[in-house]
């Protein structure tokens, strides 16, 4: 490509509405303008590197042998009806009726669609399985969209759909496109890592979402450095502490703790160390035969509670926080000195892992102002009936596989891989016929690419003050040659065009900027845009035999010669292939 | 790609709604699936073909120094309302709000989304000429969609538009997507015509459609066999007849012609050839200031009005048909009778170069059962003041080139090419600065191709009643190879893995059937999905060194070399590339 027939759309500042680095980068390299909140264009720049993450992802799917289709945009809203989904959906559904007044959605997803398909079309377990994808523009009307392409309303997204006889297929399916996954980013040239991730709304069991690592992500995950084991905080297990409890050591006292409402206010007013102290979290259950049930949850001062995982206790399945009035009922206090002894009526306790390994810890009086200091279990209290994992993991805990010491980083999801079993096929009555001829449930998967999200993802990941460092694999050009003076020496316009024949010649994806403008601004609109390598062609270097090279990396740029760069070039380009 | 892990539908029958041969063999070869009335998913062996279509268009846009890009599918109202076509659009426009009661559409096409973009990053006649296009689907919200992907309502169309710094510019612009298109639909191997287009409700001026020849096509092409003029019927001028009109014979004669109202049982009563008689329409126009005016047109008896003609005749802008009250009023009988002499009041004569070239011709006699014969110009009437082109072009008119005879026959609009001019730029302010740094408005084209409506056209096109008969460009598949018992013999497989090695090795885009069917099942589907070649492997053959060959239009199947049989296949797909 010649700059002078391409359009470049550079801009020196970013708008105001962009909060990220990525938003800001993607429009000032000229890839996306907003057209509405959410919505973009992809100028033709920011659309190369679309179809660049398109072609890996094409063929690594079709590698796993999955089978593209293509489903509407518009979908009927009878679908949606009958998996339960247009009740459920909620405003990110964009509904509309059509000159009929029929109801539609545009597709955030694409479940309905395909069931539906799979229902019509595969009638024997000789037909199974099968897996279709597709790569299209999906809307979800996000109430806030913000982020350029992290948080649009309009993205494409890659939306595979597979079907299995039964379970064990299903893992199988699973499994090849969680490798496909793994194969994709990897070549995508991003820092990724593949976690353990909870079910969310969609249903069914068995996910994992794969994230970008970086910095800014919205996400918090949790990994093992010397493992591969990553999953979201909220879904990381909290190991039971190892060995025996430590014995009591101090006798009960009620101590006054005057205004101290926090557990981190007690543990300095008795300068104990934090994890010396239980904080006491009221919840409650409401039930039409018992009637409201609470419960009181103990966890280390310095934890978090994890309601997700507090919700899969026996009975907190439809948890909630308790109110105010509750809790003065049930303790005979306001929050702030709640405890589990002395509660005015008896409540349910529920004792976090560990908090059960702890001894002479510190709970509240139930009294306002007063704690209760020196507590063991089994002598001041029984010794805990429920205990359970209730927490956020934390750094420095043990790795749920055994194999090291949990981190923390940030991630942003830019695909998931889910099991979904038999919830679409059941309700919208998607069987077979198996090998006895009984007719039986699909299990299903689904598997999901944010493609436009991906762009962001990666320049979270690569970028310096001087704008986007695209890896390889999705830079918009891989190459860009910068004549000095392309349009005044004849000697640096045949180097340059030469050299750019060369590249073209070797499939590199090249762009010669023969635009005319001045080398700083070559430069900047370059280094902006983020392409990998840069190639300078200027009279002073060709009169030495030399042609000036720079990474995007680079600190410094390099001089080579002439005779030898189109080779070197493209080695650098595709160090595979280099001779 | 092997049939056993590829997703095949065929179909016996084809559903009771599919009226027309496209639709049904789409639906019969399981290349197209409704979702909703006028929306379609296209399963693997559709997507195929669509994505062999889009790659000749992306690469002749490409080519003609077009750039990809994408604009989103929804697209917000003040657009719309900015370039007026909100109001004026009408129900095929797909309107829907967001979740914030926000107005959007699912865009029909995207001139206002690539006005607002030209208009904020255009700022320069340097920047000028640019073209920008994407590929993406569309939604038009038609009343009755039907005819599968010929009349759909979500379809897949290439979009570009260019912006010049005046019309000389858009003139090469349009020239060069002309061009582009005479390349595309004969790479697609199809038959087709450029024809002079009307204008239609895009505004603007200068258009050519590109029709796809088919019997079975909506639209009337006038065209002459003997040089490259093609026009709608609508369009084409009817020249004048040539040489001096012939001398009055016969003396102005009333004559009764009691209940012949029609020109065609007067022509039967008098024994006349219709050709002589004239048939008189009654058209009114309103003004505020001097009322209604009735203008009388006289066509001869076996020709059409084309009321986009009489539209362009001065005054008749707004025609309107008379109403019978009016007619009555204005020649003192209801129609069937009516004729320019002897009307009650003074009406505006319109007369069509063919009549004005008549003599001795037959008029309705302004009474009933009566006409009048014998009628000349310049003794029974004065001779004409308006004469113009008010009629459709019939076979065997002049050609309007002056290169031959007209002939008829039908198309299919796949393609389009329109000179907008200054239509939206004027509307939304896309200017920029010219040479003299005055600001001008950008002169603008569109080009459409309706990628999945190509789909339908080939096949209507090409058929038989065995199924399709794709051109080798945009076959799902170029090859198919039928081993007979793939799963038994072990020459078979051996074969007939080896030409499939053979084949992909070099390129061609084949299918190995071990699926395991009986052979008329393998030969019925591939028929029906219209494969252009087909290989039959079988032991017999094998045995005498010789596998069976049968091109898709072939009446019998040919013995060829086991030997070398890859090479003459590949000769076959690729004759320009064959040894």
């Amino acid at each position: 490509m010649k700059a002078s027939r391409f359009f470049i759309g550079t801009l020196k500042e970013a708008p105001a509405d962009a909060e990220i680095v990525s938003h800001k980068l993607m429009m000032r390299a000229g890839m996306i303008r907003r057209v509405a909140g959410g919505i973009y264009d992809y100028l033709p720049i920011g659309l190369r590197s679309i179809r660049k993450v398109e072609a890996i992802v094409r063929e690594e799917m079709n590698r796993a042998g999955a089978l593209e289709l293509l489903m509407p945009a518009v979908q009927p809203a009878e679908l949606w009806q009958e998996s339960g989904r247009w009740e459920k959906y909620g405003p990110e559904l964009l509904r509309l009726k059509d000159r009929h007044d029929r109801d539609f959605v545009v597709g955030p997803t694409h479940e309905e669609v395909v069931t539906d398909i799979a229902r019509r079309e595969i009638k024997s377990y000789r037909q199974l399985p099968v897996n279709f994808y597709q790569v299209q523009a999906k809307f979800r009307d996000e109430i806030r969209p913000r982020f350029g392409v992290m948080r649009g309303r309009e993205f494409i997204m890659k939306d595979a759909y597979s079907f299995d006889k039964d379970r064990a297929g299903l893992q199988v399916s699973y499994q090849k496109m969680f490798d496909a996954y793994v194969r994709i980013f990897t070549r995508l040239g991003l820092e990724f890592r593949a976690v353990v991730a909870d079910n969310g709304s969609i249903g069914g069991s068995g996910s994992h979402e794969f994230h970008v690592i970086a910095e800014t992500g919205e996400d918090a995950i949790a990994y093992c450095p010397t493992s591969d084991y990553a999953a979201n905080v909220e879904m990381a297990e909290a190991l039971p502490p190892q060995g025996e409890r430590p014995a009591a050591a101090e006798a009960m006292t009620k101590t006054a703790t005057p205004g101290k409402a926090k557990c981190e206010a007690v543990a300095e007013l008795l300068s104990i160390p934090l994890t010396r102290t239980v904080k006491s979290i009221v919840l409650a259950t409401d039930s039409e035969d018992t009637g409201t049930q609470v419960w009181l949850l103990l966890l280390r001062g310095d934890h978090e509670l994890n309601e997700i995982k507090a919700s899969k206790v026996p009975g907190l399945g439809e948890l909630r926080f308790a109110s105010e009035a509750e809790i003065v009922e049930w303790f005979g206090t306001p929050p702030g000195y709640l405890g589990p002894i002395g509660t005015k009526k008896p409540v349910k306790l529920v004792v976090d892992r560990s908090v059960a390994h702890m001894s002479d810890f510190v709970v509240g009086a139930n009294e306002k102002d007063f704690h209760i200091t020196g507590v063991n279990w089994g002598r001041d209290l029984p010794e805990p009936e429920i205990v359970a994992d209730l927490r956020n993991i934390v750094a420095g805990d043990a790795s749920p596989d055994g194999k090291g010491e949990i981190a923390l980083c940030r991630g942003i999801e830019v695909g998931h891989v889910f099991q979904l079993g038999t919830k679409y096929s059941d309700a919208m009555n998607a069987t077979f016929l198996d090998e006895n001829g009984k007719p039986a449930p699909m299990e299903m998967g689904c598997y999901g690419i944010g493609i436009t999200r991906i762009l962001g993802a990666a320049i979270e990941q690569n970028f310096d003050d001087r704008g986007i460092i695209w890896p390889e694999s999705i830079a918009p050009f891989e190459v860009v040659l910068c004549p000095m003076g392309y349009d005044r020496s004849d000697a640096v316009r045949a180097a340059a065009d030469k050299l750019y024949e060369d590249l073209v010649a070797a499939g590199i994806d090249v762009i010669l900027d023969d635009r005319g403008e001045r080398p700083g601004v070559m430069f900047a609109d370059w280094e902006l845009i983020g392409v990998p390598h840069r190639v300078v062609i200027g009279d002073r270097g060709l009169k030495e035999g030399k042609i000036e090279y720079q990474g995007r990396r680079d600190t410094q740029a390099q001089l080579l010669d002439a005779a030898s760069v189109a080779e070197v070039v493209i080695g650098r380009v595709r160090p595979a292939k280099a001779v």
